[in-house]
């Protein structure tokens, strides 16, 4: 097993889009940029980052500029899970050519009730077929969007066959005991709770930091808690981030997310998102504002 | 409202695998003519074609197939649905101008819970995009795997504005209440059960015929039933269409099919499916054959 070396906090970073609604690449470096200034690592084209409602060439031309501008690879977690194999393939060797540390791997999510063996399978010939040994990847559970589990059997037949590959994932599950089994299943492995709320838990059992869609807003607060944890100010650290996550979460996370970056930014299109997500409605937004600023929560930059 | 011009059966074509686990072309369009010569029409690119283990490339080059082999392009049908609105615009532009008749169209169907607006929204960007006066879109609902319903006002709303380009759907439901309420609420939409035991039910009230898996197996029998249901003969074919339905779907749907085809074409290259899914066990295979057999359905090309 090689060392695992990502830790700490990573954004799944959002997507900001142009008034045509194409990817806005200047802001997209620009928020990059802000996050690695906190420290804490990039996972752009995730969930949060509205990456399945980019093409492929959406995503590596996004990825491309970031590299091209020179932030640091060995912070740069991109997804590159889609349905089909050969594009998983396409994305996912695109990102190993341009030496980022790891790629977040969804499973092929549009078929349901996919046995153990399919995805295993599926995992396996990505590898076989991108086939060369910088990949480090971090498989993607996430069961209410994805519909496709990724089980205990199939990560520990991934781990036994491809053990210098298969190096983490990212449990989006948000089940306390399915994460707790993992970690006490996989030890060593590099296993990401979705959610800063998990973190002190998570942590004391061997988690590596977590990769959370509110470390876009709130990257200094979640990057010190997971480095501070197990401090003494680790409790009352992880008790204000979980009422921020706690705000945001009741309202659709996208864009709440968006809107409080917009309000951060002062810049009203950061709020944009593509269809079929829509803008919160003014009353959302009213309400969201009004309860970070009730609690704390800087809506500057 | 333009006069709806699909109507009859249509297979969601089956994609066959080289060794190598790339498109056959070549055995894609033998399988092709052989729908045509039973009158059938041909919905490639749908759910029992695993659209969604393909990527766009590999979409358009089966369908350039197709057409630059002369097929007939008045009854094709491809599915262009894909989770990113770029990629959906793309393969819809590309079937336009390729002149098919037609384009099935799943909603973005990674993110759940989004609202009708969204869903309109997209679908709304779709058309605009594709900026094109020949399109006609059918809409694509397939809740189960899709996760996104295409709801009644949703499909008014559609209907309302783009009278000329929202010509039909697809229900793949299963739900009789939810067609029969179509049914009613869309008089002369081309709406098309996904199953040949809803035929007679649904053609009694104006359904136009059916896009079915097992057309691909049972193309003569199916296409007699959507011409004939309401004749003398019609109550005894749909039974025995119900019945062949009956055994397949009892097996996964997918590797189901293709190892009756590869049977009836003696040639077992036809059983290859791609990860996720899984081919059959020999087990499942012997059963099938001996279930299917056993009601006298032909196992013959």
């Amino acid at each position: 097993m090689v060392d695992h070396e990502l830790t700490g906090a990573f954004a799944p970073v959002v997507t900001p889009f142009q008034a045509d609604m194409t990817p806005d690449a200047p802001r997209f470096l620009a928020h990059c940029e802000w996050l690695l200034s906190h420290d804490v690592g990039l996972a752009p084209f995730g969930t949060n980052s509205e990456a399945n409602s980019l093409d492929a060439r959406e995503r590596m031309a996004l990825l491309d500029h970031l590299v091209d501008n020179g932030l640091d690879v060995r912070r740069m977690l991109p997804g590159t899970g889609c349905c089909s194999l050969p594009e998983t393939v396409t994305l996912t060797r695109h990102a190993v050519e341009r030496g980022c540390a790891g790629v977040l791997m969804l499973p092929p999510f549009f078929y349901k009730g996919v046995t153990d063996d399919g995805v295993y399978e599926y995992y396996a010939r990505v590898i076989d077929q991108v086939n060369d040994a910088r990949l480090r990847l971090y498989l993607y559970h996430i069961p209410a969007l994805s519909g496709v589990p990724i089980t205990l059997p199939v990560i520990e037949r991934l781990r036994r066959d491809f053990p210098q590959t298969v190096v983490g994932i990212k449990d989006s599950s948000g089940d306390w005991n399915h994460l707790s089994a993992m970690l006490d299943a996989f030890p060593g492995f590099g296993i990401f709770p979705a959610s800063e709320s998990l973190v002190s838990r998570a942590s004391a059992k061997g988690a590596k930091g977590c990769i959370s869609a509110t470390v876009n807003i709130n990257a200094p607060m979640i990057g010190r808690l997971c480095r501070e944890w197990a401090d003494d100010a680790g409790a009352a650290l992880q008790a204000q981030a979980d009422v921020v996550r706690g705000i945001v979460q009741s309202f659709p996370m996208i864009p709440a997310l968006k809107a409080v970056l917009a309000s951060q930014r002062e810049d009203p299109a950061w709020a944009r998102v593509r269809s079929p997500l829509t803008q919160l409605t003014s009353d959302q937004h009213v309400r969201l504002h009004a309860q970070l600023a009730g609690c704390g929560f800087t809506l500057a930059g």
